[in-house]
């Protein structure tokens, strides 16, 4: 089980990198720029998490995560250099991807920490969208979690389902924790899903 | 006393979250958006006092804080989908309220901790500045506290107040240093007052 | 030793302090404006690093530092006052000097608190490249880090000579750190030296 949820926060980091690292590239960004942005989004949820609950910050004690930052960068540059345009879309699949990763991941290690199931499946949101949204202000995107499509909320719906499942199935509950976030962010994605609070307006200044 | 504390402190964050709110209205943002952004600037500033002091993140020991600003939330929704149009100046006000109950608090805080009162001073500040600063960050305005109108200042005075009395007095010193910040503020907002540290000049490339 | 690394620390802050008031003063910003990125600048790298370390933060324990931010920021808003515009590079020169020292610092004092060379490098560069990122972010410039130029590179091999040099000769590891940041930093922004990756591109949407 330890090993399993090792290789999914692992696999988590490296689709986050490489989000980055598209991102860098659709800015036109150099060098460490792009390092810096892969980093960013990759391990920027995890270290608020672990500031957060006031757990020692994942990656100081376990440099493997800064080596999967690195190759997955590298790997994305490389490929980009081969092939050099991405489909608008890439980019945002790969960040549904980490969402789902985290969001499950981020729940569980809140959970293994001794804190209640409310703040396990906030903290699991917060690691699946500081990172974004961290590198959405470096690069001076309006982040994608204050825009619609149901950014925040597919988070918050899969750590629900990991925090709720995870007494009966840890394993089941892992799955189905990142299945529904993946579905209803891709879901959002193309259907252009919404969950609308305001009604239409003008601003009177 | 204790019990009065909690209170302003739950005051402050429902303020801070119906301005997040507020400005999330004027952006046009939708669902979590939302939620985020009145989140960012309620507990914003306190997280970051809580993190640099190394004390426990208040509110993942508490979660009514953030059940506090989900009702605001919803409520400040609810009114603005009867009433669709803010003036310009409720999100001002509601900042500066915001800001007479967190700069005072986030001193009180610190001084409880054991720190010295010009740490408490600094800390009082951050934790009413940084909650409004993140939510500006984030919506992509100019941060309120980076332009004139002695945003910062006001936090400063308020702070002051509180840490200079509460040694004799602390309902007084609660009461003093919050209505201090708060006139300053208004007063700022009103007559414009400034304090002019450059004259102008132009940019010489 | 330990009096050398408390005053090469401190005349960072001080060059950091002067570097986010000369932004300050770019952006024609007033009052605790200036204040606010003049310390957003000089301390938000250190204490980035402090909290992902989990160590104090270091000026909540010596308020020498904020005192040091003070003092700078006024001596340059008086200079400012007088002579009523700054070149172009002046901003740059003192971010690059400012570089220099907190990537040695940074990585020094990761390395005293008992992490490995290869964290420390990291957090020599983050030590040294937050605060300066910090600054960008809040006056809503790109910040200076994911442009190209160098910017990370030159920490990361100043903090890389620092890390291999210390076992040996703790103060020309010191000496030697700084200056290589110090003169690949101005070469890069004399001779537009970059680090390419990325070939150019169009954006196919």
């Amino acid at each position: 089980m330890e090993l399993i949820f090792y290789w999914t926060d692992h696999a988590g980091v490296a689709v986050f990198a490489i989000a980055g690292t598209l991102l860098a590239f659709r800015k036109k960004m150099d060098g460490f720029g792009v390092l810096v942005l892969a980093s960013a989004t990759a391990i920027g949820g995890g270290t608020t998490r672990d500031l957060i609950l006031g757990l020692p910050v994942f990656w100081t004690y376990d440099p493997n995560y800064l080596y999967t930052i690195i190759i997955a960068a590298l790997l994305t540059i490389v490929w980009l250099r081969f092939k050099a345009y991405i489909p608008m879309t890439t980019l945002m699949v790969a960040d549904a991807i980490g969402l789902a990763f985290f969001a499950t991941m981020g729940a569980e290690k809140t959970l293994s920490a001794g804190f209640s199931p409310f703040i396990a499946i906030i903290m699991g949101t917060i690691s699946a969208c500081f990172g974004g949204m961290l590198r959405d202000v470096l690069a001076r995107d309006i982040p994608m979690v204050l825009k619609s499509e149901l950014y925040a909320t597919t988070c918050i719906v899969g750590a629900t389902v990991y925090v709720l499942l995870v007494p009966y199935q840890p394993l089941i509950a892992l799955a189905a924790g990142m299945t529904s976030t993946l579905l209803i962010r891709l879901g959002a994605i193309k259907f252009n899903w919404s969950l609308t609070v305001f009604r239409d307006h003008q601003d009177h200044h």
